[in-house]
């Protein structure tokens, strides 16, 4: 595998590559990262993965200090997982004037959900994978479902702004107790850990009510937000909305996806679920 | 010469293609774009050119419904020329859900010069020439000097988004008495036409007392717009910025760029010249 850390030594390399995959990380990789990797080893011949703790998509008073990055187990991992590159850029070589003069603007959808606890967050996301985008010149990228409004958000990016580059979903990971695979589930004390489950559960349960065909959105989504508040979260959002749009979703609707934010301690988790009736 | 439409069907041709140089325009074609043909054929072995009036980059009240189309004389002329593709796609194909969800957001430079009189005009141009860029795949792209912030605008974005492009700037075509070649310059009456020219002249004027050491830029551009307006025009500015990132110059500085916008009548004429000391 080989380490890169300049935009033009990429450039080079990617000139003689044939059909690349691409996944764009942030480090600190667990399980759901390498069946990222292991996707893209599917889709292409030559997998580049990024690391880049994105400074432009934390707000103010957000963990991008306290991000953990662990650069030599990371390279490992990757290694093991066949990476053919490893583009691991300093923010210099990133951002070369510190602020980003162009952004990329997404719509209302920005606001929503996360956004809406997040501001400037999907900004921040998709102007640097528009700019890793731009450098990898990829064929093929893989996302995440667990970050579900991330993937919605590139996707219509991609279809909006016509990019060449398809964008293949991979399911989330999970520990065996439910929980999603994430960096934040480190910040979790052992107490925090084993509650963490519950939010997986929770969306479960509302999953296993809409298949039985409850349409009440609002009291499904309530009920939940009151269960994990009674065992000491502090709810961002619980919502059911349409699968493909993240629209708000009505009644009989037959694509959903159940998404939820919500903290324990000074953590945030995030999980979704999709519900095809 | 090829006439592709679709979108599908221009990346099936990019696929094999070699290196391509790209002119994006909006058609009316002039000597202008075809400096600009003649330039993109010394960079790369494929030639593409796009015709597309951009609604993305018309404020209410501009002339997007009055802009010049003149498809089968500008495809003659890009024959005659040696453009291997012209892509030619309609409003739907570009824009399938009418609006635009995801637009690339210039900095502030985008609400100054011809900005403030143009609120949207280029975060229109910047998304537009990036879905051109996205569907074209280019290595390099011709834009005119004629349209000096657009240009500046354009190379801001492809720097700072890492874009894989490389910009060629292409000196501005004149016609004998110096006005510069415009579509625009269609909707001129023919008094209109020979008093047009003062535009140019005026512009020469400055950069010769510029040249001659006079530094107060200031009463440059006040004598620059009295003189405008004493023969019909209504100015919109005369500016001296710094030529390279088109800032406000201050005494001293070595490379200039002389801008201005005017009205003769219902037409607004748009020229600069640069100015190295």
């Amino acid at each position: 595998m080989q380490v890169i850390r300049s935009i033009a030594e990429l450039r080079a390399w990617r000139r003689s590559a044939g059909p690349v995959a691409f996944v764009p990380t942030m480090g600190n990789l667990h399980e759901g990262h390498l069946a990222l990797v292991a996707e893209a080893r599917r889709q292409a011949t030559s997998v580049v993965v990024s690391i880049f703790v994105n400074r432009l998509q934390f707000g103010q008073g957000e963990d991008f200090d306290a991000y953990p990055r662990t650069f030599d187990s990371d390279c490992a991992k990757l290694e093991a997982a066949g990476v053919d590159v490893l583009f691991f850029p300093d923010e210099r070589e990133l951002y070369p004037r510190v602020r980003q003069d162009f952004n990329v603007e997404p719509p209302h959808i920005q606001d929503e959900l996360c956004g809406a606890f997040r501001p400037g967050h999907f900004r921040g996301v998709a102007t640097v994978v528009t700019k890793l985008f731009n450098i990898v010149q990829p064929d093929v990228a893989c996302f995440g479902k667990k970050d579900y409004q991330q993937l919605h958000v590139i996707r219509a990016m991609v279809d909006d702004l016509n990019m060449p580059v398809t964008i293949v979903p991979v399911d989330t990971g999970r520990a065996e107790d439910g929980l999603a695979l994430s960096s934040r589930n480190g910040y979790l004390s052992p107490a925090e850990r084993s509650e963490a489950s519950r939010l997986y559960r929770v969306l479960s349960g509302i999953r296993t009510a809409l298949l039985a065909g409850d349409s009440d959105y609002a009291s499904l989504e309530k009920a939940a937000s009151r269960e994990l508040e009674q065992h000491g979260w502090r709810v961002d959002y619980v919502e059911v909305r349409q699968a493909d749009t993240l629209e708000v979703a009505h009644a009989g609707e037959p694509r959903l996806v159940v998404l939820a934010a919500a903290r324990l301690g000074r953590t945030r988790l995030i999980d979704n679920i999709e519900v095809y009736r």
